[in-house]
């Protein structure tokens, strides 16, 4: 096999700009390992098929569900499980780093325009 | 539902001592979401069932296949395939972030006893 290939999270977060467009770093099982810029608020949605996990790497993060919000800094994660509607919010920016299945939409079951799948 | 928890990384690892005692923080579509003490070396094994995903959190890891090795430090990740045998070293320690399924022995293949799954 190929030696490991080790992966910086803030070279990979400093090699985009935009915001809600998850970058794809790496597999687990199939799944797609991402980070993401969170910039300003994000739709509402849920997604019916897989937890969101979503770790903060840098700056402060909002998830807000119909029950409530919670604020997370770095080093600091939640879980929104299955079918839960959420979103997210960060002022000015957050970076996130997370884990999802593949063919997992950012934009879940909202009916909005998913952003692509990219691998960088 | 209930409300989102939030989850404290650091917290958590400042709530035990243990080195390869693997502490479970929450759950991912069934997976276990883990962090983890390393100090010193621990044996080679492979996991035949699952890729094994590792983000340092703190300190400097050196992960090891028989193809060589890589240098982890904090906000660094590598992704060891499953099958690959492998084993992780810290001097003096590192802190570590993982999913992996549920039943997936810390050990793998070795034939050595495993950690126990512990929930904090």
């Amino acid at each position: 096999m190929a030696p490991l290939r080790k992966v910086n999270l803030a070279e990979k977060l400093s090699s985009f700009e935009e915001a809600f467009g998850p970058r794809i770093i790496g597999r687990y099982n199939g799944d797609k390992i991402q980070v993401t810029k969170v910039r300003g608020s994000f739709i509402w949605h849920a997604h019916q098929d897989t937890d969101d996990l979503i770790l903060v790497l840098d700056g402060k993060l909002v998830v807000e569900t119909r029950e409530g919000i919670v604020e997370l800094g770095p080093g600091e994660l939640v879980v929104v499980p299955a079918g839960v509607e959420h979103r997210t919010k960060a002022d000015p920016e957050a970076h996130i780093f997370g884990v999802e299945p593949a063919g997992t939409l950012n934009t879940g079951d909202s009916g909005q325009d998913p952003a692509p799948e990219v691998e960088i």
